[in-house]
């Protein structure tokens, strides 16, 4: 699955295009930077593009709520790709700069509250500039209205800063979690460590009505790796559940949960098939393995036949 | 669906004969009385005859476990029909006797504990002998060791006695079940009004096991009027269960949950799918008829073609 | 739990006296023998005897109709006790009698069932004879009808009976079990291997009715020994359960299960918690342990007083 | 429930402030804005002020992660209230300016990208310079360096700006939830509109974990608003879920669910119970009522003596 063109939640320099940057072939092809997920997934429905990348969960922030609503309304798209991004920031200035000279610092606010602790106890005299990215405060060190930038190390490189510190913010570990989406098209192959997402709105709200959808994952021993309610966006109390599963359509199992989410709540809808970024392979139980859906088929088909 | 022979439990004149000719065609058919559900069932599975007629249930004995126990193991058997019959009870006697003359009274001791109450009251000195059918006590009215014996309708027009009192029994609409009985064959077609009887062992003996196996029907919305803990009859403490179950194999939702049942325990034993005695339809929810589980296969269907 | 009087399913002799004989102080009580199992309960609701041993199950039957409907109706009463006893028969004849000098045999339709086999290989030109119950056959035998009874080991040595053949039975291990039942009282103590045993009307008839009330045991670990479905005897179609769950109402868990019980299905019939016959210790996950009740019984306390 | 201290999620003028104003007593008492949800509940835990308000949750943009994440982990807090704000935009400017005027504009990302689509139709020529908050853009009007703000209408009027716009956000309806936070507590009276809030670790992971937990909400027919799956921030693929439910502590139902929870996840968190914003009542099930759980309670403790 190589394609010619994506987009990507930019500036260049994000964590998202250090997301696509890990995609086979992504180096060589064209790829657009814009402003919003919104945007990266209306240049994908529009064929301007034929994929894009953009971040849908990490380990510290849980779901991207702006991403999740996108993929669940409009136009259907096609989640093919996961890919995982250590998040790591360096402290970027002009080239020659020392870490003394630094008196203020610019980026965004979600970088700078994870990287505050460290510049508290190197450089506590420090003042922060807000930016709307950290690719825009690493851009902006040209202008000189700061003297340094946190941003990430490929901006950094990519920019020819000069970098005065390395993996300075709190979380050491912080992964996040990116999509590649495209408009409908053929599943990418099983490959045993798969995942599916849906969308699957909840038919009655009445206790039990989310059990019943469960349900279907459970009784076929389906395991789920992520769940959120959310709102329509009509009204508070409307919802419709974001979902991951593990496994593949091509799994029996899988392909039979969708059938019964299908005849639960017809309005569901499917946004993939894809290899996890992580490849933890699914665990089977015997019970629900391509094997024992074949031997159930075949047994009812001998029944019909008056065996 | 008409065959030319037939066993039955008997001996003639039996309520298990009365639902035999209930059976259209049934009357011009050869009609072997045996005596033993048991012998029953074997006459069938050696091909001597068609097809067996044996009782199965009624509203105040419940499940009749010889029956259920018969047709759970050995040779594998179909159920193709099922049949209701009124038990009422007539005191027979010899042709030219009187209520006033009767003193000693024989009929087999469940017949008896039925019409007790009434004798009490009509003929309060009457004497009971026991006998092992109520057909042999009215066989042996001939050898004059009794004056009257509790039997059938039937039985007393087939041996020309005398009727000296009619529905003498204490529960006015007991209605006993009986089943028709046939090597595997095709099934009979449905008709709207259908139950499916299964012999499903319990594939593990942990709290919840049980639910697995009901929340095959539940999630599909089939619903049960019959089910029976079983002891395998090897040891005390492992069991199977006996069920009967709303629909027909050839209803989407019924092969459906025959295929899950199949998967969590593969050793289950299908019993036939056959018309309903009281023609009490099925009442089927919109998300689990035949229509939503088609739409469910094409739109999954659809997802594997790319669309 | 020592009583002065019993009445049991007679005559003398029957198995269920083999299995009041069992219960510690019944051998020098006051035993009233009656001739059917509603009879016996009918002793005890009347206050006539303290407690009535009758027949619930065995491993080749499965449950005894008669008498789990006649607990789950009138006046309530409680199960204090079970006991099992292994079915055998023995070839009983009148003293000095020989085997080659028998001919005819009598005995109760059931017990030749399982005899049969034994006769055609050992005296294959003996004729059969009903009897109303195994005991009649024996008791009969003074008479000279027949030559000889087909009848318990007890009965046997009771009537000082020639004792021809032993264990004549072709299921060597069947085992019968009983009931001792009582007016409801203080419930004897649990002792670990317990059973409780219940009467629940199905509030709807609709598909997952069964799920609700079985999930009140699988949610809090209890299993489940028998589940009978049963016909309220008004009209096929409306049903109550008989169920036999592991455990005594003294556990946290049972206790807990009886309140979900209760709030779904009100008319709901406890019958009774009893030392299992078989001592099988109920199995406990940690989780449904009465530390564990009683440490979420303390949390929840705790939050409401504002810990 | 009266608190003469409140930190917020500052600074002055923000939606949050605005939640707070809408708290009986908060415009009398001390309120310290603070930069981060963190740093919000950090004043509540130490003591330094009685309650925190921060943002949890809106129709557009779904949970907000920080502070799920934050109420989760620490020192145990207490919800005891919510409250709803509808999130509109106005253009400030300084006094005297004209709509014509507008040149440049600041504000934070995300109010950017709703007011994005009225400025580009209305005055297409401006120009946007990030802020890192609504509120940072509106103060930072008196220096100069832009010509107008996107803020909220408290702001506006605190500030004393001109308002040349009202409403200005794609949204219409956009409704923004906020909590208010305190240290463990007596709960909050139940109203009969209520929810409770609770963070539950998986304690398995493995098909029908998640089951287990939502039973032990629909067993007692307690509906839930909202359920998000959390990765606990360890590594990926290690879960708690953060849970609103209908009811409160008080309520059996609840109480029951949540020792229920108590004995499958010793570990879950208790977050609070407290009145529904938008005063939609719970509706509870006969079954599941007070007065059920009180009979079943009565029902339990008179078998336990002997009735």
């Amino acid at each position: 699955m190589a394609f010619s063109s994506y987009a990507y939640l930019g500036p260049e320099g994000t964590f998202t295009e250090a997301a696509l940057l890990q995609v086979p072939g992504a180096a060589e092809a064209h790829r657009l930077p814009v402003a919003t997920v919104g945007a990266a997934l209306g240049e994908v429905r529009s064929g301007r593009v034929d994929a894009a990348m953009v971040p849908i969960e990490n380990s510290v922030e849980g779901g991207v709520s702006a991403t999740l609503d996108a993929v669940a309304v409009g136009e259907p798209l096609r989640i093919v790709r996961e890919e995982l991004v250590a998040i790591t920031f360096v402290l970027a200035a002009r080239p020659g700069a020392r870490l003394d000279d630094v008196r203020r610092i610019s980026t965004h606010g979600h970088a700078w509250a994870q990287c505050r602790g460290w510049v508290h106890s190197h450089i506590p005299e420090a003042e922060y500039l807000p930016a709307s990215s950290t690719a825009a405060a690493a851009h902006g060190l040209a202008e000189g209205a700061y003297d340094a930038a946190v941003c990430s190390p490929l901006l950094a490189e990519r920019l020819g800063l000069a970098v005065l510190a390395s993996d300075i913010g709190d979380v050491s570990d912080a992964v996040t979690r990116f999509i590649l989406v495209t408009r409908p098209t053929v599943l990418p192959a099983p490959t045993g460590a798969d995942k599916t997402s849906l969308v699957i709105p909840l038919p009655e709200d009445h206790p039990g009505a989310l059990m019943e959808i469960l349900d279907q994952f459970a009784a076929r021993g389906v395991n789920l790796s992520r769940i959120e309610s959310r709102p329509t966006g009509q009204f508070l109390g409307d919802y419709f559940f974001s979902i991951d599963a593990d496994g593949h359509l091509a799994d029996a199992r899988v392909a039979d949960a969708l059938k019964g989410l299908h005849r639960i709540s017809p309005n569901l809808r499917f946004l993939g098939s894809y290899a996890r970024a992580d490849k933890r392979p699914s665990t089977i139980a015997p019970r629900t393995s391509d094997e024992a859906f074949d031997a159930a088929e075949s047994w009812v088909e001998g029944l019909r036949g008056g065996s």
